[in-house]
């Protein structure tokens, strides 16, 4: 067991998983910039760790983040601002729209998340509200306890979707539902959640983490690293391309260069002989020279 | 209750929820030039008006919309011409597919739609076939009775997917199930569309309106009217884009302008002292000035 | 009954459909070069044969495709190769990714059937995993047996999604089964197909092909052959464009150019008379003059 100290989150490294457990479990998890900032360090840390090759996200307590922690705000008329940046003004009072620091801090973590080379589970504990239920829909895998909630209820509070949302949550759950739920800004249970497509299965509150780790266990023992972060990349980042043609570049440069990998010699061969396979290579270490294809937008 | 005379619709506002009936019952509601254009009027209506804070759309009669009125053609060999334009021809007599005056008509109401910045519900009463199955799918939410029917039928008159539905169909229900209703144009009832995604419910027909309203009461009633006309374009029109930072450069201009709003103090003072919120902010009076932040394209 | 003569898959057209099914049993279809040479020429056939209006594809024996046949590979540390391609070198011995004959081979037969101008419906009789999983996902309808099986299996052999199934499958899946999927490499029973969405329906194993054809015949004895045509590349192609004015701009041409078809008029006369339709227009002589309106990338 390999444990980090942050102060906001746990983080803690068994059999080649990584667990992430939001830590302030009196205010619900509700994000702070400390928070955002342990996140996505603690995002870094994984992946620079060929020993991490999965990773699950939970919340310690009742709640799995009640969203923004309005407490931080300055107060009525600053909502806007619970992570106490300074806004940016033109010389004429109006804001500064193109200062880069006026972006959104719940973004920080899921585009960190989007960027990251190994697959991130959701263990959804209870509440995932506002900017809780906006990191969820980032990950790749979402399960929820019978006692989960959820909400993009950023209408109610006189904002928008935020943390990138309005790109991930209608690529989870199809338009029409994103629209209706964050049109209402209804508090929804697991049932809803699971009919939307919002989350993949409930359980027991004191299974869900066992479930989480099946799950994780089922990439882990089975699938080759470096195959499972180009396949991550790979599934988020094609199907907005026109053509199919897209992949098809990608996937030969795949299957050619990990083909001739050991890995490769490895998957085959353990499954002609029916047993475990032990791949050798790791992330990021046997990363392919092709690897990444795509160029990171900046924020402008 | 407001009400402006049309000829072809009803037009009724009540509690902020503007209410358009196509009203053509001996016909099925089928759609003629005068409702297309009386549609558009209508959502010019509904925008202009800081009143109006959603929109249903449902049919007088046993009939949502059967589609265009095969009675205003000329007759076999000119269905494609139920409106009466004129073909544009070039000088060899072929069409020339660059004249303006070639579009659609159906596509003038969902692009209208498309544009609209209140949310549109969908209550589907009877027949919606045709222009009419295609109308549809422009609307944020879909409710139906037990007594509605649904057909992407082009292929069996011998044309195509008209109304832009080729684009807004897969984005409600997904590729497959789009190329299974317009590849094979079969008429089918609720239970088929709800299993399909296509609608959210099915009620009773003489509870379908109040259902409707209720559902447009969930979001008068909670939430902010900017906020609701921000979240309704991102949703539709940034998951096309190729990355996540496209959502994240308008959301976090969308959370610091709003969030400095009236609306974002008393959504937050509202849910910390538990009532009903009372947003002073309307649309289109308050809506940021990095709204509109897209370009509509032109028909060429 | 039309029969050419292929080697390893059979080909057989009657009352207008076309069926091509995988003939390997003892490989439980495993693709090989031959094979995949085959399906190209059986879908050029198909593309130029007037006489068929729908496709079907299935397996002989036991299995659908069971993936790249393993065994014409050169060994470990070649599994890239089964299909015995030449890797292209650059002069310092490392992989040359720009030459065109890295192209992975699923993706040809996967391509060719984006471009196919007839409706293909997978009647998935037993296991379609690797190659075979992939193939089935630029299918238009899937049906399977009760005995079907499925597995994106990529990361269990050390390569990535192949046949261009980064972008087919999230169309299908949406992207969370997807990742699921993939990120696994789980093998799973046509419940899970069914509930993920893979597939529209399970049948008992005598039963798959005749309800194959029935939906076949849904599609042949109802529709249009060019609007058949249209729909597909329209539903196929359109969703990736940034606004639905996309889809004006062709479904403006195509209901213009095909409502003065003889088509059209024989869809509406053969509706207002209540019996079946007999149209004169076939594919690909009657394709109109603005198809294709899109242009087909290069592999680069």
């Amino acid at each position: 067991m390999n444990t980090k100290q942050f102060e906001t989150i746990k983080y803690d490294v068994e059999d080649h998983i990584a667990t992430i457990t939001l830590n302030r479990p009196d205010q619900l998890n509700a994000m702070t910039v400390q928070m955002m900032q342990e996140m996505v360090q603690a995002l870094d840390l994984i992946d620079a760790d060929d020993d991490v090759r999965a990773v699950i996200v939970t919340g310690e307590g009742r709640g799995f983040c009640a969203g923004a922690d309005l407490t931080q705000s300055a107060g009525p008329g600053d909502s806007s601002n619970p992570f106490e940046y300074q806004i940016p003004k033109n010389a004429d009072g109006s804001i500064n729209y193109s200062d880069p620091s006026i972006r959104d801090g719940g973004g920080f973590i899921t585009l960190r998340m989007y960027q990251c080379n190994k697959p991130i589970i959701g263990a959804i504990n209870g509440a995932a509200v506002g900017a809780g239920g906006s990191m969820i829909v980032a990950m790749d895998i979402r399960l929820a306890s019978e006692k989960a909630k959820f909400g993009y209820v950023f209408a109610r509070r006189g904002i928008v979707p935020e943390s990138a949302c309005a790109w991930f949550l209608p690529k989870i759950v199809g338009r029409a539902q994103a629209l209706e739920w964050c049109m209402t800004g209804r508090i929804f249970g697991p049932e809803e959640a699971l009919a939307g497509g919002l989350i993949r299965s409930i359980h027991p509150a004191d299974e869900l983490l066992s479930a989480a780790r099946s799950l994780a266990r089922e990439i882990v023992d089975n699938t080759a690293p470096v195959s499972v972060a180009l396949t991550r990349h790979m599934i988020w980042r094609i199907p907005t391309q026109d053509h199919p043609m897209a992949a098809h570049k990608v996937d030969s440069r795949g299957v050619f260069s990990r083909g001739q990998s050991k890995d490769s010699a490895e998957g085959v061969a353990s499954f002609l002989e029916k047993r475990a396979p032990a791949y050798p290579d790791t992330v990021p270490k046997n990363l392919p020279d092709f690897f990444p294809w795509w160029e990171e937008p900046d924020y402008e």
